[in-house]
């Protein structure tokens, strides 16, 4: 007990007045000597993280900081939903008079958008969120699927005269959207649509900022004309006065109540019956109804509505982003954590900052090289989307069936990372983790509807394994892949193929690691094409031999194209890397992140022994080495990418390592902190 | 689009003046279909999976239902953590009322206690954790640590004139509390001891039901005595005056805060200043001081209070019950859904129950497999740990290190599949699973902390794999290991051996697949020796040699231990089914959670070709058919495991399946279901 014994004499002595934190562990220090350790340039990893917009994230940030009463963290203080959504309401309008951007600007550069939003995420979830429910799904439908006469909404949602919304979801159907129940039967007489509710299933539900804000939204409904069905269409209809912001006739909105996040997010339904709109409510750049006929350029309803939603993928592009910024927030916060926190050590030696034990290495580290990896994907994903909008609504460009594809599985990859990234990020924090103070409660909370909004993941990994067995045949028919990604795809066998890379000095070639990805890739393609064929041949029919392949096969597919995506992303950022220290420690960041996708699915690598047995143990050893040398580089980098600390609100994750003094704030200030409970003398009613 | 069509106007013709769900989508026939496959006796399941007491539980469930107005779920009812304490302080009082069991009854079999517990902890995390700090770390440390001059204090605390709680956690030591910095300062003038908390580190944190509750409680500190350090000990002290309920002088009395979850809880802090206690507040059964001298019975500090701490080592074996418990609810509420929940279907047919997808099927079934086997080891762990209450401090008492390798591997893995498979059912969900009405979300928010309290997950590994080698060490040296779970561990070499097991037949052996978990056990145990001893060589102390071993070995190493005394576990309850159909369901369970262990440790599986690549094969093709199998019984097996609705509270979760309708009513009758916010003018200054 000799250790403990000295340890508490001399803090003992030193107590003073106050009971602050004794110097002996002083947080401050234990960060500081982590962060002297960093080595890399803090500029390229800017550019490389955030691309060449990232100034405007300090924008965001500095508007965050002026108006300190209006931008404050829910979860320091605790806020019912109902103030939740109020203030949320009111950072809405107090971002839009400041952000200090037309929509000029954003129409020169649509990524500017990306990016400030990335930063208004970075904030808070729920307000990013009303923004662009407002912005990116209820605007941008109007300006997507409308046509002249529609453009006088677009300037009235940018000024905020309406606030409007998105109303696709129904009580009954979010991911087979194609067969929503809701109707616009279109009456010749009047030339006006008549939209129904048939029955409760059909209600609209979930739609963001509608039970309390919304005075317009863009309903989906089936277009019905002299008792045949169209398919679906979007028409932009009023559901609340402008005078007494009550609902219109003939529509009910109701609250979709409590939620396990997002609770500054006014989640509502929509009922409506024989509710009467003017034929222009129809968004027709697609289809119109002339003489009581219906026209459309696309023939195919399903293709129609498919293109129509299709050109709306930002929002699902964007999450990649989103989720990645919710884990590299909990990744900050526990990372700086972990070099203060003291557990352990040595009899009669100071006791270790827990980042010194490999395991909490291995969890840390491991999770910053999936941020990273993923972070750069994403956002050269974003840009490509950015960049293109101008065709996203053109039916012969090609790239965008490969946009498809990556965005759906970078959507999955990314949401799910952070979902883990995040809980590994509380345990880390231990005890402390539990706090809510640490926002990374609410980070998980507000991330985990990621996993299923915007396309269930599950869901939309079929639209990427299927493009990729789209490509198989392509192949197989003798033709060349046009997609550029998907360029070392192979039809020829590759089981029996082994590896370059044998011992480390391979192991840092990145080459190497893209070579054993795409392998698999290849290798589960063509399982994948084998397993689909036997299938056909025992199942009644192809959509359940398509069901039945997914298990182990196509759905593993799509995840690991996903991978080889986020490796030639990384690589190619990479090579724009010139500062020595910086490319050093990406090159380990990637190693490490290959090595443990080698390693966790090492029974698919060990086939055919294209990975060996050797290879594998001396994998092993290199990721501890690895995750060692990674953690002296940590804090330098996540100092850069991690917004400051009034954006972050996090005691335990404060730049300045005095951790413990700013939780004990945040605690000893909280209501009620030291106050006998009302009902004290229920608790002993005998008090003898 | 004919398909969409068509249903819609047989809808739109089913609409009456009601919009109930109409009955061609009958939620209640779906449910019924899937409960009618169902050929299990519930007998037998009953038995299996909470064993001889079960009815028990029934009691509970009963006195729960006769107090609607107490026992009200927070849930549905959007509680402050005020208002959730306070009920929860509420349901203490009333259930201790009505519960009809003396402490008697619980000497004669503790069992019951458990049982009645879980129970308990299904109805609501926080109101059984309030019961368990009481009864089960404040009083039962009384009776385990004190002397006969304390029984007083058992009494008081069996009818609640006294609640108690458990101080050992400070703001700056959870896992490493042997180096706490609390002091107990002898003062042989007055035959008192002074408690101190002699910085901010040394703060008592987390302390549950202290916050608001406790008058009592018992404080762990460095027992001083002239200078000298005796180490860690318990002093049983008032907190609070039984008059006025406000702290004594000398306690500072603090509120953590807001948490994550278990927002019934009030965890508090405490401070000390020079508060003097009698000296019979020390819990004397093993250190007295007697004429200003120190005696104890036994001289290791450290081995001291090792063997106080592990007999309260009850919380932590409970907790793979609880987690078992939370896994279970989110699962049926996820399982009743998918067999309702209607998404997508052949063209022209009505969609499929989203249960037929093999995708929803997997997480599901390998989910149920998971839980089934993990629930039959924790009964059978607590029914031994709470047979042997009489001897756990009983030194000689061998089997109690087994009991403690378990319990910690029992912990980590239960706590961590429960978060992972609420998480799968809350995808399952979709969106539906984001509203809180459905209890997802509150059910994973109180089990995270089963993750981190009772001993961090990847510190008690870390007792478990030392465990393993020490057993290493006896076979080393020739002699025979003791401990009945690990009679197969060996130092021969198992690297080259081969599985039996080929093809379905022999998957269906348990025998089969107990073999290949105990061989990875060895392979793991062998390497784990190696690296340790390689890693000996190159670190320079042995602590550091130890924290080097984790990654990639000793802690998979006390992972795969805990699989192979799960199926010892289970297969011995196999063998006590008799009823046929339950005993086939069973063993698909059982073989469904081996084949999915070998499949996603594959890697290591194959090491040596072990397990063939072709049977890796078959061994995914029998997977996805008995994911297929076992859906069809799940309905009838969560019937009997699960508690009825006003317990599980969950409206997705409903036994009848009338979900959607239920849902309605609770959303419908929220707060401000359909109200306009009081600031609706500043939505649009500009009215136009
Ligand atoms: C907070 C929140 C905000 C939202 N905001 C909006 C909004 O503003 N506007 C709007 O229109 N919608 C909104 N939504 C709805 C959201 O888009 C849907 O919830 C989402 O698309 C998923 O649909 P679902 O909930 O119907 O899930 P379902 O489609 O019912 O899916 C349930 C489960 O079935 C599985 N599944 C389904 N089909 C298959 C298959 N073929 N194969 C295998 N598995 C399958 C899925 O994997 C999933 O696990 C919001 C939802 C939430 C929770
Ligand atoms: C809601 C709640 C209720 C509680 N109730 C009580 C109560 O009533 N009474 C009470 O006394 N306590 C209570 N506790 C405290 C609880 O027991 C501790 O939080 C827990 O033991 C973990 O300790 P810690 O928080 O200090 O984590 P730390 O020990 O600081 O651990 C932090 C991280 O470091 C890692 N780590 C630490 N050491 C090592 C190592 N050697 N090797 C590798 N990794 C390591 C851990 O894995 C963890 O991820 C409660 C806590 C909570 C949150």
């Amino acid at each position: 007990m000799s250790q403990a014994n000295e340890r508490i004499e001399t803090l003992t002595k030193q107590v003073k007045e106050s009971t602050l934190i004794a110097d002996e562990l002083n947080p401050k220090k234990s960060l500081e000597f982590y962060r002297q350790k960093s080595t890399i340039c803090p500029k390229q990893v800017e550019n490389t993280i955030y691309g060449y917009n990232s100034h405007y994230m300090k924008r965001v940030y500095e508007v965050i900081k002026n108006s300190p009463q209006i931008f404050r963290h829910p979860h320091l203080e605790e806020w019912s939903r109902e103030v939740y959504r109020y203030m949320s309401f009111r950072q809405l309008v107090q971002f839009d008079k400041e952000k200090n951007m037309s929509y000029e600007d954003y129409k020169k550069d649509p990524h500017i958008a990306t990016i400030m939003g990335t930063a208004l995420y970075q904030w808070n979830a729920s307000h990013c969120i009303k923004h662009g429910v407002h912005f990116y799904l209820y605007a941008k439908t109007i300006i997507n699927l409308g046509t002249q006469k529609h453009e006088k909404y677009v300037q009235r949602s940018i000024d905020l005269s309406d606030v409007g919304s998105f109303s696709l979801t129904e009580l009954g159907h979010g991911s087979n959207v194609r067969s929503i129940l809701t109707t616009a039967t279109y009456d010749t007489a009047t030339n006006e649509f008549i939209i129904n509710t048939p029955n409760d299933l059909a209600l609209k539900w979930w739609i963001g900022a509608t039970a309390q804000l919304a005075n317009q939204t863009v309903v989906w409904a089936q277009l019905l004309l002299n008792g045949e069905n169209h398919g679906v269409h979007a028409f932009l209809v009023p559901i609340r006065s402008l005078e007494d912001h009550q609902p219109m006739p003939g529509v009910v909105i109701g609250d979709c109540g409590s939620k396990v996040g997002l609770d500054g997010i006014d989640n509502g339904f929509l009922q409506f019956t024989n509710y009467r709109v003017p034929y222009d409510s129809l968004l027709d750049k697609f289809s119109q109804i002339e003489d009581g006929k219906f026209k459309t350029s696309i023939p195919s309803a399903d293709r129609r509505f498919g293109l129509q939603l299709g050109s709306l993928s930002g929002g699902r592009i964007v999450i990649s982003m989103h989720a990645g910024s919710n884990a590299m927030m909990a990744l900050t916060i526990a990372t700086r954590y972990a070099c203060i926190r003291k557990q352990f050590g040595l009899p009669g030696q100071p006791e270790n900052s827990i980042i010194e034990y490999p395991l909490v290495q291995y969890r840390l580290m491991s999770s910053l090289a999936k941020y990273a990896v993923q972070q750069v994907a994403a956002l050269n994903l974003n840009q490509l989307w950015d960049h293109n909008q101008e065709n996203v609504l053109d039916l012969k460009n090609n790239l965008i069936n490969q946009l498809h594809a990556q965005s759906s599985v970078m959507k999955a990859i990314c949401s799910w990372q952070a979902k883990d990234i995040i809980q590994i990020s509380r345990e880390i924090l231990g005890g402390h983790g539990y706090s809510s103070y640490n926002r990374i409660g609410m980070l998980y909370r507000d991330n985990d509807i990621n996993i299923t909004w915007e396309g269930d993941n599950n869901v939309l990994l079929q639209q990427t394994s299927k493009f990729l067995l789209d490509a198989a045949r392509t192949l197989m028919k003798g033709k060349e892949i046009k997609y550029p990604t998907i360029k070392f795809l192979t039809v020829e066998p590759v089981e029996g193929q082994k590896w370059d890379a044998k011992e480390v000095a391979q192991f840092r070639n990145p080459e190497n690691i893209l070579r054993a990805m795409e392998w698999r890739v290849n290798l589960l393609l063509q399982r994948s094409g084998l397993k689909l064929q036997e299938n056909l041949g025992s199942h009644p029919d192809p959509f359940a031999a398509w069901n039945g392949t997914q298990v182990f096969y196509l759905n593993s597919l799509a995840l690991a194209y996903g991978e080889v995506y986020q490796a030639q992303e990384f690589i190619s950022a990479l090579n724009k890397i010139h500062h020595e220290q910086t490319k050093e420690f990406m090159l380990n960041l990637f190693e490490l992140w290959g090595l443990n996708i080698i390693i966790n699915d090492l029974g698919t690598f060990r086939e055919g022994d294209f990975v060996e047995s050797d290879t594998a143990k001396q994998m092993k050893d290199r990721v501890v080495e690895l995750i060692k040398a990674l953690k002296d580089e940590a804090i330098g980098f996540l100092d850069v990418v991690c917004p400051p600390d009034h954006i972050l609100g996090s005691p335990f994750g404060a730049k300045d390592g005095d951790i413990y003094n700013k939780y004990l704030t945040y605690v000893r200030g909280a209501k009620n902190s030291y106050s006998r409970v009302d009902w004290w003398n229920e608790i002993h009613p005998k008090k003898q």
